[in-house]
């Protein structure tokens, strides 16, 4: 068979597994650009699957614990959105609603039998990236040549998340590789944004990101390893976080760049609310990771921290800094704004809000390239050659798919690579005593508290365009724990019309100004990111609550 | 100049760094091998000086604190019964002791003046290894190349042991390269065992264990990437601890293989009694370290954890299991003497011990040293060509020194290196799982709480003889903690007498078995080390003391 009849097969598989009183006719489907409130209008949904659907993480755990709704029911609406969502925007690999119904049927039985829930997330679904491997399912992380070798055991963290009481019921879809800022394989084919189908979702967990952003479920999980949570999340409008390094659980996952030790890719919840996120990694870190993954840090949740007691303690004022710029690529006018208005939120709330000073952000971004492009290739091109699948060269949907892809650095030697790598130690001695050293320009007494950045140097832009990861890339290097808010406005061509600019940083720049207009970004949300040290999870959350709240108390 | 010039050189300013009047003269040094009570009967040491170089850390710092002595006089007492072990031993490099007696009167006045100690380690002397960097001062690592290149700024872990009141003094020998389980290099020579100096001290933190056995330190710090803390402090008969990746900070010390990232090299306390370990890693933790290195997990000292909470609380009884050997090399009679008697000191004060089954135990040792060498021949290469001094190709005293060292693994692209990573990851997954399955061969409930094991399959042996790296190395690769006991006993002719065999497990362990002989390790110590799981530095500290009280309490 060729390797586009076994991707075809797959592909049809997949559409097998929908119930089929779910599918819509092709020719009843929403024909806008912006299908992200179509499941209201969709006859698949009755008010109490819109009511479900809708509900925050929190929510959703005490009507289930109480009894007020079924994990059927729950696992039900979230099921029907979530197709109705891969028919809109295709953010979907693996589905399993059958498994999922039947297991929800049981933790119902159990509650009503015993009175008790089995853990903290008692029947809530729980969406997963297609590499988190759940025994019997296909982990094809979009290679053709990893079709039908379903995972023998399961991931650390789906037997975790199961203990918790988490009902799975869809993997969502990945670009080919994982390396990608979009969607993008040649066995799932594209993910687009719910927002604006035009537009991409981001990558590599970008199906992830338009399923929640569609509200096709309550809570996901994704990975990021240069931005592969937070891009998505910032493009769709949803919250995602990246945690630490070696927190979350990442074995048993299907991954690429495999061996690569150095900026280790993390595992990290998305939801449609900022609690989700918190409830999940409460949650995991109960479960004592480290008994199941060699590589976790022994480090329970730290409810101190999270009260932010190396932060002035509750209710303390804060500082925050803003990354206005890394001095490299200047983010357009739409995600200034996210940050103008993010400020001014903060600033009501009584925070003070100072400026970041970009350190070598760019050189940050090129040696995480390095690291990566020292093996990179290789690595792709040694699944690829199972099948004989062309590596996707380009997201761009006109493009020839069997170009190369441009890299920024080639292979390396063993040696080679341990100089980047000794680099990469003292660029983060270099940034840590940067940040220290910000004591001197705050009025609380402390270095800088969070910091608060863009997620990109752009709004959602279209498919093929979302090629620059030195906003996120930094956080990997640095492991810097950082959420992504929705700041709660998206992208208006008035607001956020183009200014003159003749000085630009460097060529990139330059083209990044030349390719904006506001009409190409429309309808995309605008998001921020918050940035903690490493290894402050619990504080970087408390601290992203506070940028929350304050954003809503603006938007009321 | 000829590297030989500079290497005379710098040796030559060495001894002149050393007080005239505290010399001997050639003729007045003890000839005999066993050297390690020979600061008795030296004009040079009063019973004062006596009693405080005998004296454990925890007693050191009371009389310190109460200003019973002051640090002037304790850290006189230090100095010269180290210069009394270079003189007998060669285990120093940098001595810097104007410097330190200046630093203890400020100590004495700052105590005098305010009635209050800087710290936990006020005015204590602490020895440290040659790669930890002190402002102003050479970290050659025993490359002829780095003579005259002083340190621009302390090491973190200097800073830290500075604000907390240690006094330095004198910097430690160190193999070339630092990758060898003895200790020689062309500047300052071959460091010998005090207890035998026929038989070697072991390396890479031979300089370290020597000093310390010669109670010419009371604390010193040492690194350990394959067991270069354990090795030495087994076969000088010193407590020594190799902490979890990223607990104590090394950020600024000099090195080898920088930038190999995937098995850390750590830094660790030794010390004469199991106080000191204990009370450095407190002490250590409570200065926030990963504030002033970003490799640093943010996880204080875990009270909770010392006292055993999670190994069935103070006072529980443990199961210990010993791994009798590995499967590989079967260690000689004197190390497996020393594990019978920690086993009936054990049994005696009522814990279970059960036999621990060794698991890929060659298999991990030989993928640590394959990450090594995929780039190591470069790395030194690079160094030594900085002058044209040849690398040291073998520890033996009649050995070439132009002859190559062998190595068991070659030089590897990033790509092959990333899949002996991704096999490491491997390993380390499968051992957590055997630990894990342990739960059903104990008596208490719980996995095995702790592991014992040989050091290496022989007690120091002669020079040049120390190439088995099998029993130390597997704790760098799963990152497992451990800590060097020495059970009270020495090499016995009559009860470690040659046992006939005629089966061997590899061609190593037939040649181990065709050279041993008991007499050729008179007087060597016999020890043991005690292994937890990652990140259990806390209780394995405590469930340590279990083992050395045990063994006290047999001893007496």
């Amino acid at each position: 068979m060729t390797w586009q009849q076994i991707a075809a097969d797959k592909k049809k598989a997949q559409l097998d597994a929908v119930p089929k009183d779910w599918l819509l006719n092709e020719a009843d489907l929403p024909k806008q650009i912006d299908v992200s409130s179509c499941a209201h209008s969709s006859p698949l949904l009755s008010p109490l699957d819109l009511e479900i659907t809708e509900s925050s993480v929190s929510v959703l755990l005490g009507n289930l614990a109480s009894a007020k709704w079924s994990s059927l029911q729950v696992t039900t609406s979230f099921s029907k959105r979530a197709v109705l969502a891969q028919q809109l925007t295709n953010c979907l690999t693996e589905i399993f609603i059958d498994r999922a119904l039947a297991r929800a049927k049981e933790l119902d039985e159990h509650l009503k039998k015993t009175g008790s829930v089995v853990g903290p997330l008692h029947g809530l679904p729980v969406s997963l990236k297609d590499q988190i491997s759940i025994q019997g399912l296909d982990s094809t992380i979009g290679y053709v040549g990893w079709i039908g070798k379903p995972a023998t055991e399961n991931a650390a963290i789906v037997d975790i998340l199961e203990e918790l009481g988490a009902v799975f019921y869809v993997k969502t879809n990945i670009p080919q590789t994982l390396m990608w800022l979009e969607t993008f394989n040649h066995i799932f084919g594209r993910t687009t944004n719910p927002h604006n189908r035009t537009l991409t979702c981001g990558g590599s967990s970008g199906g992830e990101a338009a399923l929640i952003a569609f509200k096709g479920s309550p809570l996901g999980v994704g990975s990021d390893v240069g931005g592969s949570v937070r891009v998505p999340a910032a493009f769709c409008g949803t919250y995602g976080f990246r945690p630490s390094y070696h927190r979350i659980p990442y074995r048993g996952c299907a991954n690429s760049l495999q061996g690569q030790d150095s900026i280790p890719s993390v595992l990290g919840p998305f939801s449609n609310t900022l609690d989700g996120l918190t409830i999940f990694m409460k949650a995991v870190l109960s479960k004592r990771p480290w008994l199941k993954d060699p590589l976790v840090v022994r480090k329970s949740w730290d409810e101190d921290a999270y009260s932010l007691v190396e932060h002035g303690g509750p209710g303390a004022k804060l500082c925050y800094a803003i990354m206005w710029d890394d001095g490299f690529v200047k983010p357009d006018p739409t995600v200034r704004r996210g940050l103008e208005i993010t400020k001014k939120a903060l600033e009501a709330a009584g925070h003070e809000v100072i400026d970041w000073k970009p350190h070598k952000q760019a050189e940050i971004g090129l040696t995480t390239l390095k690291i990566w492009a020292s093996a990179s290739e290789e690595d792709g091109a040694t699944v690829a050659a199972l099948t004989g699948e062309p590596l996707v060269g380009s997201m761009d949907p006109e493009a020839d798919i069997w170009q190369k892809r441009p890299m920024m650095a080639g292979p390396l030697s063993a040696y080679q690579l341990w100089q980047v790598q000794k680099a990469k130690r003292d660029l983060r001695e270099e940034y840590l005593d940067h940040w220290a050293r910000t004591v001197k320009e705050t009025s609380t007494g402390r270095p800088v508290d969070a910091i608060i950045s863009p997620v990109a140097p752009y709004a959602a832009p279209p498919h093929g365009k979302s090629g620059n990861i030195f906003y996120t890339i930094w956080c990997n290097l640095l492991d810097y724990p950082s959420v992504v808010v929705p700041v709660g406005a998206k992208v208006d061509p008035v607001l956020d019309a183009k200014q003159p600019r003749t000085e630009f940083y460097t060529e990139f720049d330059k083209q990044n100004y030349e390719k904006y207009d506001p009409a190409l970004y429309e309808n995309a949300p605008l998001s921020i990111q918050v940035v903690g040290r490493t290894m402050e999870d619990e504080a970087l959350l408390a601290m992203t609550k506070i940028v929350d709240d304050a954003l809503q108390a603006t938007a009321l």
